[in-house]
């Protein structure tokens, strides 16, 4: 019976919190921790336990849940902090946060010593998905460690794709589906800012290519909010900075010329350049808007 | 009563010969010509007659309808071998090819002395759509232009949409169009190849961004022909040359930058250069595999 493992859960952020109550909901005995102490405490108003540390949260964990900030951080509470070492032996770690796929196979790498085994296991579907447990999940390992962390995946995602046996292809994965974010949001806002330079009717134009082979997921639910005044924020164009970034990362690392990913990150920078960074991401149009000499 | 105006069509090729018949089959009385002959004798065969020269296909028709190669072609006909000018007194002709909005702009100054008006309403849906009816147009022109035309654009398209007053916005919307779609066709040759040089499970990988928020149309439609063997050729790496390069045109013509345009045209270009020009549009994947030092 995996639901009454002992599951170390540390980060619990927006992402993090709604992911670890449903841990706790489903029957795995929680124990959290977060540099912020409330959200301690609202894991102990669900039933679970707050940890004075990260390495106290580790410790005798069968299952451990990393959702930090980045691979640096994974590495010094996993490795530094003796976090890893900490857990019950053949303890399984989950490293869900979007990292650098070389920090994840560096970190595995340091791990081996531990006999602690990581999958690293990005998401996508945002804090919608994460408060539903309808996360999609990119995991890379060996199958003995992702069927290990497997009933936990079960709760906290949708679905589970499993996208190589190597540590680090997660992080690999979750690069390509920012990669295509990143570039379709960047040509929602070339392609109606090319429309509105030459007055076409930028409402009509949209119904056009929402509904024809020109269609993307970005173009239709980011394309209104370009073409209108700017309405409330739902992702910042400094995330797509960061996560672009990351695919810039991914494809110098792999001796991969990125160039369309490239160019969409350049258009993002220039847009937080023009101090537009905190605003929503389809604002992204507000760069190609002045490199056509307008606005 | 429109039904029984007399149209010319000129250009009865693979898109323009359906569309020239379902308007005489709504009973629209159709004079055709086409540079093939075999094309008018098929019009024959349904009812409508060959005309022996553009010229004579244009004579005292009240609407014309152009289905040629390009601008350049439309212009010739129009202007040079005198077409207009022998249509009925106020006749109305609907552009229907892809052209660079510059020339329509163009061709459209040079008919002003004749008194005939010109709508440009270039279409996207394929042979698909012509032979459906299903077409969808984009028009651009005068109201009273676009209502005379109407019954017959009813007729070959599923919708038209008016992306402007000004004769040559068509062609822009066009162009707004394949640029998003050219540009979505690299993105995910440019992330599958990523996934591939990495060695991820491409086919899982494809399932990922099939159903998250880094979808599009091109990518569910060609994904998979870029992952397995090369299959039946639907539209070729070529087109897009084409296509891209007219969008790039545009830009230029309008003093508009468009960098994600023009990076998918280069990787185009180089499946093409590379000997792929022929084939089916998915293999522009070919590049990225050569930009990566493989294949």
């Amino acid at each position: 019976m995996t639901q009454n493992k002992r599951v170390g859960f540390i980060g619990l952020g927006s992402m993090g919190w709604p992911m670890a109550r449903n841990l706790q909901a489903a029957g795995f005995d929680v124990t959290g921790f977060d540099l912020r102490s409330e959200a301690m405490e609202a894991l102990e108003g669900v039933g679970g336990r707050g940890a004075g540390s990260a390495l106290d949260c580790a410790r005798d964990a069968d299952l451990l849940v990393l959702m930090v900030v980045n691979g640096a951080q994974a590495r010094a509470i996993l490795i530094e902090d003796g976090a890893a070492e900490a857990m019950a032996p053949g303890g399984l770690i989950a490293l869900m946060s979007t990292c650098l796929p070389a920090d994840v196979a560096a970190l595995v790498a340091d791990l081996a010593p531990t006999g602690r085994h990581l999958v690293d296991a990005p998401v996508s579907g945002g804090v919608a998905g994460a408060e539903a447990g309808t996360l999609t999940i990119m995991a890379a390992g060996t199958p003995a460690h992702i069927a290990g962390l497997q009933p936990a995946f079960d709760v906290m995602g949708g679905a589970t794709y499993v996208v190589g046996t190597q540590p680090g292809q997660g992080a690999v994965a979750k690069s390509v589906n920012q990669l295509l974010c990143g570039v379709h949001l960047a040509a929602a806002a070339e392609a109606l800012s090319l429309a509105e330079k030459l007055e076409l009717d930028t409402q009509v134009m949209l119904d056009i290519v929402s509904g024809s082979a020109a269609s993307s997921w970005m173009l239709r639910d980011r394309g209104s909010r370009m073409i209108q005044p700017p309405g409330p924020i739902t992702s910042a164009v400094d995330i797509f900075v960061k996560d672009l970034s990351i695919v810039a990362e991914a494809g110098r690392g792999a001796k991969t010329p990125l160039p369309l990913a490239a160019v969409a990150l350049q258009m993002f920078l220039s847009a937080s350049g023009a101090g537009d960074g905190a605003l929503d991401d389809s604002q992204v149009i507000g760069a190609y808007r002045r490199l056509q000499g307008r606005g």
